[in-house]
């Protein structure tokens, strides 16, 4: 049987059992943005690891290698900002052809330099080797945070408040302009493809709702919302239902769908790398942490829906109807 | 300028500055075996990665699934070894095409589950992903140790004693018979090719000798015995006098020497992949020294030379006669 008849998520299923032999201060294996592990009274390591294919996940002339660099760790800084910790050093392995320019590789990591040096992250070690021809980047990152603060996957319950911390879809708006699928005019261009090539990690709302002791459960969004919320609803058995009218877009999306005449929320759904933060919050507390959220950050909140038991992810319609989705998250293994 | 005009090294020095932004916590970054991080009062993480490319590293036809799983973990072990550490929890990033058969990502599993098993390390995460081609997997690995145990490359001194903990040139002797370039008699084959593919990490002897605390360096010898010597002289700022007669060979390594005649001390000094530790030792120390490792641990013990003031390592044949070596070791980047 090949990997393509099983997809991603198959295949992790018939690897991960037994992966843990001893559960000696682990408390959190496969599964979630993180792993979390016991480190010191009261405290807990997180480590995460992001491996970057070229021709898979980037094209080398869609992307400078500075932003590439920058990238490699946003996304891995991410998913610290998904459990509520602080990231502190990264380990960075590349595989490259022996045939690349020197520039190129002083400014991809010019690119992660850069982006550690904001966060305060230290790139401690990695490892340097050839590859027959495509560039690969794997980043681990590692990061701290108070045991009782971190924020898993699992944490959902029925009535909980869904909650984004930003707009959805402009990335994948952008990835679609990149390929040229779709041919808006340069402004919106430029703004899709910085959205898409050097997203923001949000480490600090990260820790904001996490400091807060007020939220249940929260997951990074970088398979695109629904692919996420799915994760989210499996690993705390429950379902959702989101409202519509409540998915907050970006004005240039919605201009550029007016304009290339698509439907934004297909973007806005099922679209990728938004790299925004998806929280829940249990009914009773959606007030005080508000304000703590408020208080901390000055970045946006938004109540797209709530957590239901029921199974499965809903939508309900501006008309009052309410439909059935099914995530279409990317599946690195099938077509 | 293309990287193989500035050679590995080359490379790693060009982008190595300016990834410390801040000394907090960092006990050591990228230069030894594995990067050192203050983590509690008295105890420090230690964290390496390495990434194995196929064609590179491995080819597909002369190692199996299982062992190369278990040697994928093997060698990221091997460097916590060096630092007289524990390991704790690996994270493992495999790209590898849609086509790949899944029983063989499977049999990998197997071999880095079963290694994990007999060290007490979980495996906490990592990233599955989609490659054109070629299989790529990448290892981070973070163990645990003392503070006051460590040893690094840079503590060798004048005068200090060289030990191996094993013989060498029987993993490069291995590659050569698995290239066709040695074709031995059927049981000296299997006993040089199981050296090269299923490589031994010596955990417990390298916390023999960090709990000692009598040595004053340590590395883990995989890129060769030249090589990683030369890397403790460079970071202690020393030379290295070795005798060869000292140099520590197999009795498989001088038959095959003598039946395919070439000169053993080829592959003990230059060939790489032995993953023994080079320890070096205080004259004044040595006998305590050699008294701790032989109550702790039954692995053999090589003295085979001592550290200079003067730069460079020679080497003093059996006549007497003394003449400068140059490492030779493996660099992505050149031919």
């Amino acid at each position: 049987m090949k990997i393509d008849e099983i997809g991603e998520f198959g295949l992790i299923e018939s690897i991960k059992k037994d992966c843990i032999t001893s559960l000696q201060g682990v408390v959190k294996g496969i599964g979630d943005d993180c792993a979390v592990f016991h480190s010191s009274p009261g405290r807990v390591l997180l480590l995460t690891t992001d491996m970057l294919v070229e021709d898979i996940h980037f094209l080398r002339n869609t992307i400078t290698p500075y932003q590439l660099g920058r990238k490699a760790i946003a996304v891995n800084l991410s998913d610290i900002a998904a459990m509520g910790g602080t990231p502190l050093v990264t380990l960075i392995s590349l595989a490259i052809s022996s045939q690349t320019e020197v520039e190129e590789i002083q400014e991809l990591y010019r690119g992660m330099r850069e982006i550690c040096g904001l966060y305060g992250v230290n790139i401690v070690g990695g490892d340097t080797v050839a590859s027959p021809d495509n560039l690969i980047i794997n980043v681990s990152l590692v990061g701290d945070a108070n045991e009782q603060e971190v924020l898993y996957r699992s944490g959902a319950r029925p009535g909980d408040k869904i909650y984004l911390t930003g707009t959805v879809g402009d990335s994948s708006a952008g990835l679609s302009i990149l390929k040229h699928e779709i041919s808006p005019q340069e402004s919106l261009r430029r703004h899709f493809i910085k959205v898409h090539n050097e997203p923001e990690p949000l480490i600090k709302t990260g820790k904001v709702v996490a400091g807060s002791r007020l939220a249940s459960a929260m997951i990074d969004l970088s398979d695109g919302l629904l692919s996420d919320l799915a994760h989210i609803c499996e690993e705390s058995r429950v379902g959702a239902l989101l409202l519509r009218d409540k998915i907050p877009l970006s004005e240039e999306l919605r201009s550029l769908a007016a304009h290339a005449g698509f439907d934004p929320f297909d973007f806005a759904l099922s679209g990728g790398e938004d790299y925004v933060l998806l929280v829940t919050v249990p009914a009773t507390k959606t007030r005080d942490f508000e304000l703590a959220y408020e208080d901390g950050t000055s970045a946006p909140l938004f109540l797209i829906g709530d957590i239901r038991e029921e199974k499965g992810i809903r939508i309900m319609n501006e008309n009052g109807s309410v439909e059935e989705l099914r995530p279409a998250g990317f599946d690195h293994f099938r077509s």
